[in-house]
């Protein structure tokens, strides 16, 4: 499993919490987003959404964690693109059912509001309950089949509503897409990937390679 | 203030709740969707979802209460279409940073999880906060120019992302459409409203026409 | 681990919900107040609350379970008696802390405000944590010494706060000790249970041969 | 309405937030426990459980604010002295059902776990809740009788279960007791306060004369 994180300037102090919530599980994890409150950088979450989606489509992270002070700018930002299916998850127990009924590949995380001390005991609860094998089964179980088929409906309407990845990124205002792709890590880490999916390969390395980025 | 309710069927029986907590408000509240649990046309969150952002783009309704058991299901669906933000919204304290800073036109409530005894307590409170002249005001206060920004930055990321609602709902697969339109209180609201709109009016009467609807 | 359950009737239907959040863990678990809402004999908070201190100054039990609606009637009912700790735990974080710091003998749940569709998940997650080698270790680690003085500081002040629980038994109102003592499956429990400690082995001997008992 | 706020320590950095959100009610507030996370005499949430109880049966206020990381600690504290009925508050929702159903005397707050960014908000909101002329009406309404014979079992064994509040002070470590009363606020506030209730006058004037108190 290939886990980005996308923090925006507002929560990046709790970036290392996410880290540290993350680990022992054997995952790929990069960190690609502003990672404290002082980075000459600021990410906003219409950033860090775009970066998400990016990241995705180019085949490059399988899920992405994100999230904002409330968790509903990122929620929001990340859920205009193509593809991207969101939960906005405080407890353990959101997670155990958004996994199991919705199987998203994205997380929002309220990382000020009601963020307290031990809040990053709660993220490991969290991400236990997250990231399980019972991803897609259906909870209760025998509602499995209804809920798998409205997966399928939700990305029919997904494709339906939006276009292309590609093509979203040639739409996007400009200075949106240069903040997000100059980020210094996001950018690096692009750069030293493979990209091998059709058109957005195509798209990525125009961007990377237009001046002041 | 024009407020569309619309349930999916699994959270139904809620359904009456909502309409007591928006009572005494001064608002046309239009309930379009599942009233009940024994609804013999059952609506599904991915309907609930197109049937939102076709009022808000028909210019009938401001807002639109939604949700479904965990909230997260309603929450995917709406958010796939242009011009649609929409809030998760469990606490009073949700509601009144989401209005405040987001100042969307939508939100996903959960019904069913979390959802126990004095609910409707909760909904009232979450209401009186949510629909506040607060609205778009930002917080804390001196953070209300760049919240500003952040949403005008999401109108545009989202114009940049989608089609217009009219070519979505051309381009949306047959069967979720008949199901939305062709469900009586939504369907009815729809054929006595004048939509001036255009092109969505055309598209919406060449559905309303459509065998079957 | 003896575990001791102790629902009152207004929250009786979730009786079966804590049996099942408790399985697998190879507790004996005693299950001793109202099991349905259509128990003839209903328990009220003041009931089981007393019942719940009974159990722990007999040595019957390690641990109660109890709760009520809120949590916050059984929570204030169980603590007038001497040597109870009760923490209000409605998520898994909130076991995780009170066992590492409070590590009390008892536990009050809202099971009627709040406890909605999936409450039974949340059990389970919450028991997870609350059952724990970790008990009393201190959160965060480095503040267990004087996480530990403070129980004994609080143990010191329940001593000198209360009577004996021999002696509350003996001053309680008649009528609620009846109604509590004279519920079949605690009546049976303690008629069969070899009660070892005095004076309290003599006040309840006593108040089972009490007429009407 | 006589309000005493009483913080220990560990959440006395969010004393000024509670002080905050009980302005604008018409209420004297008395802020006798720690202000400030520097404050060069910490109080424990022992100490503050105490001075609680001290106050209010000393007739000197009506209703106590507390607290403590969790709100569990505070919780299990004050609720050792006779009279003390406390509810675990944390939404707005806690406190509306609180001052109908259990209409206590004292709340103990969360102040660090799951408090993070616009935590004051909340607590207006709660404090907007907690504050109502329908404490004790009951809630549902035609539940007012039976919930009123509730805390009035409560009140009785309450009575039961305890001392006097003059007798458990004579009671408790000496330790406890001096660091409680000779807190300077919590001090000046009783030796500048005429109480007029005995026997509790008598005890309380002379710890005051105690040496090194």
């Amino acid at each position: 499993m290939r886990v980005a994180i996308l923090n925006e300037i507002s929560a990046a102090s709790k970036n290392k919490h996410i880290l540290t919530a993350l680990e022992g599980r054997g995952f790929d994890v990069f960190n690609l987003g502003n990672t404290s409150g002082e980075d000459p950088n600021p990410l906003l979450y219409i950033h860090t959404g775009l970066m998400s989606a990016v990241l995705i489509h180019a085949g490059l992270a399988d899920f992405v964690v994100g999230g904002c002070g409330t968790g509903q700018g990122y929620l929001n930002a990340v859920m205009q693109f193509p593809g991207m299916f969101c939960g906005h998850l405080l407890t353990p127990l959101d997670a155990f059912l958004f996994a199991r009924i919705n199987a998203g590949n994205c997380v929002s995380l309220a990382l000020n509001q009601g963020y307290g001390w031990a809040g990053e005991v709660n993220l490991r609860m969290l991400f236990d309950e997250l990231f399980t094998p019972e991803t897609g089964s259906g909870y209760p179980a025998h509602r499995s089949e209804p809920q798998t088929q409205g997966r399928q409906l939700l990305a029919d309407v997904s494709s339906a509503a939006h276009p292309s990845m590609a093509d979203v990124l040639d739409s996007l205002p400009e200075d949106i897409v240069k903040t997000a792709f100059s980020f210094p890590a996001f950018r690096s880490f692009l750069a030293e990937s493979s990209v091998e999916i059709e058109p957005i390969n195509s798209v990525i390395t125009k961007i990377l390679n237009t001046s002041g980025i």
